[in-house]
């Protein structure tokens, strides 16, 4: 009666390690800003709660598999404000982004197909790849050249028989990149010189700063059969309870067996969906206020980051987030633990995210961080300063870390 | 650029086939009498909907990977009346007890493993072990013995190297039947003597008729180490949009595995838990009415079919469904069809679901049909005579069948 391989490997969320060290410091009084997550503080937009308020049936039925109508209308309305016409039926309402990969998952590969990742990525891609037994191949990017996408070299050298797609997540989580449109056309050749899927994690799109707009998979002419998006309304109106993701292709064999799988699952969670509905007609300001909020949030991470002169970071174009390479840190868990267990200043800390957890590369991201920007300005400006602090002592209470392995 | 084998071969809704002909049928101008669904239709409590209304917060912010503590509290609270004693701990939110099937099946089995399923079954059980990679081996079970377990040396001839559970669901969906006490008992010897998991879906527990008390595999006293318990609030409180459900075991190794599955997909719905434990909190007299009510549809279901002389069927004594099998009818997918295409009975027709999508063993299942009592008693007598008449006119406009293969 023992459990399943998969069961025991799958990792664990590398943050959550952390989470008693934090708990204690509280404990002791200390202010802990958090650095390590990605839960928003922006609010929800009222009328996302409003819309879910206003159920009225009588009995809170089975909705469609593929999500209800009115949703996947109202975001090909919204897909069409981008200049990217998506049909209702392209689009299928799924538990969140995380089932949507699920989803992505199942229909492009079988047990033992490999799918190519940039790293370094998403963590929880890796608890889905191995629920469906497909191996993730990471390529490295690096944070010298803003980790954008390696050459077509070294995308071409990690394709095997066994692969069946590339995911790319733009803007990214946790690097906070925003790929180029030459990116994406040099993704479009790559996977049709291989014959390949190309699955893009667009949930961040709206994220973008110093004016660039983003550019989807979508867009891309030549590749339309290939194209599978995993989208969420998590992160667009601030909803991470709500569970609200979809699966989008044109590929219409890709959208029959997703739905397949839809059904396997009966529907999504129907009074969420009415939220989201709502939020989809918001118009284009509530994006632009978003945004505006973040890029200051941003400016002020990497302008107090840009102080330390061993900090290897260029400026991150989207997202929340950025992965902090740092000379003098050997081992970011280590690094992460000190600044909860042992360091203070004037009674506060930072909890940050060992990058380790985000790299497939055994041993790779020893010495990066992920950080989180979703603190108002204030709170963020102190929490820079604590880090900053916390960074200055560690090297000098870790002198030897330059000399061991 | 091919999909994969398991998004082929999954199967689709055994149902939604039918659709297109209710909806020429409809056009048509007949009314059809939809013994088909499982969509019960009494009131989702209430509380359920205030409870969701109440939500005040300023962000929807991502819960807990294994629900929200007070939610597994509550539940805590509701088996301690049935005598079953479970810490919060035991019990981890699922996005609906799909995701809790999906769940059990990857903890307790990698690729290439098999599942013992007693058939007739659920059909989504087959689209999660295509996921997972996971062989169903049906153990067949008979309408002339009220479809309860077969003897042990069937069950024992089932298993192989590669069994990893057995999985059975009762009260039961497509049945009704209810497992007893000494078939639980055999269950338990069952998994012991070939070390399995035992895998319960009883998220029908509350439908048990005739003064009958739904006994769980949690009462079972010897092997709490090896029952994983598959619930769902959907039928419990009627909110089947809602999508929670939960994972239930003693056993700590699989729920911190489950655990970690569940934090790939970040977490269930926020704000349909806080529904859930509303509804939770309402006492027993709201399942003493819901049970009233479909004992007496119950009722008149199994009456109205005992009326025909060629139909095989024990009194159902749980869940809300039955299958019926017929003489005279060789294919009940040309039944089914038929009723909606070439059939009405003043004005009126019935839909209901051919039973051959609920086996596992090819062309097992073509003399049955599945019928829900999920209508009003006024409805349902009336539709009890479409479908008799029908079943009638059927035999006589198919009088070939009796030979035919």
């Amino acid at each position: 009666m023992k459990i399943s391989h998969r069961a025991v490997s799958i990792q664990e969320s590398p943050i959550r390690k952390l989470a008693p060290l934090a708990a204690a410091a509280r404990n002791r009084g200390t202010t802990i800003y958090h650095l390590n997550i990605g839960q928003p503080d922006v609010a929800t937009p009222p009328e996302f709660l409003r819309a879910v308020a206003s159920f009225k049936d009588k009995v809170l039925e089975y909705g469609p598999s593929d999500g209800l109508p009115e949703l996947r209308e109202a975001m090909s309305a919204y897909f069409a404000r981008y200049e990217i016409a998506l049909d209702p039926r392209e689009i299928l309402i799924a538990n969140g982004g995380s089932e949507a990969i699920h989803f992505a998952f199942n229909v492009v590969a079988d047990e033992g197909e490999e799918i190519i990742i940039p790293e370094p990525f998403y963590t929880n891609y890796n608890g889905y790849a191995e629920m469906a037994n497909l191996k993730v191949v990471p390529v490295r990017t690096h944070a010298e050249d803003g980790f954008h996408l390696p050459p077509d070299g070294v995308l071409d050298g990690a394709v095997t028989p066994r692969t069946r797609a590339i995911l790319i997540c733009s803007p990214n989580n946790p690097t906070g990149t925003v790929l180029n449109w030459e990116e994406l056309e040099r993704l479009a050749a790559f996977v049709e010189r291989h014959d390949l899927f190309l699955i893009a994690d667009e949930v961040y799109k709206e994220f973008t700063y110093d004016g660039r707009r983003h550019r989807s998979v979508l867009e891309l002419p030549g590749v339309r059969e290939r194209v599978i998006v995993v989208d969420s309304i998590s992160k667009r109106f601030s909803a991470c309870g709500a569970r609200v993701g979809a699966v989008i292709s044109r590929n219409r064999e890709v959208m029959a067996s997703v739905l397949k799988f839809g059904q396997a699952r009966l529907c999504p969670p129907t009074l969420e969906q009415l939220g989201a509905i709502a939020a989809y007609k918001l118009d284009e300001s509530y994006f632009e206020a978003v945004r505006a909020e973040y890029q200051r949030r941003r400016d002020v991470m990497y302008g107090a980051l840009m102080r330390d002169p061993g900090i290897v970071l260029k400026r991150p174009r989207g997202a929340f987030y950025m992965i902090v390479k740092m000379t003098g840190v050997e081992d970011s868990d280590d690094f992460a633990r000190w600044l909860l267990e042992e360091f203070e200043h004037g009674g506060d800390t930072v909890m940050v995210a060992p990058a380790g957890g985000f790299y497939a590369t055994p041993d790779a991201g020893k010495d990066e961080v992920r950080m989180a920007y979703v603190l108002e300005v204030a709170k963020l400006e102190r929490a820079m300063e604590v880090f900053l602090a916390g960074l200055e002592r560690y090297r000098a209470a870790r002198p030897a870390a330059a000399h061991a392995v």
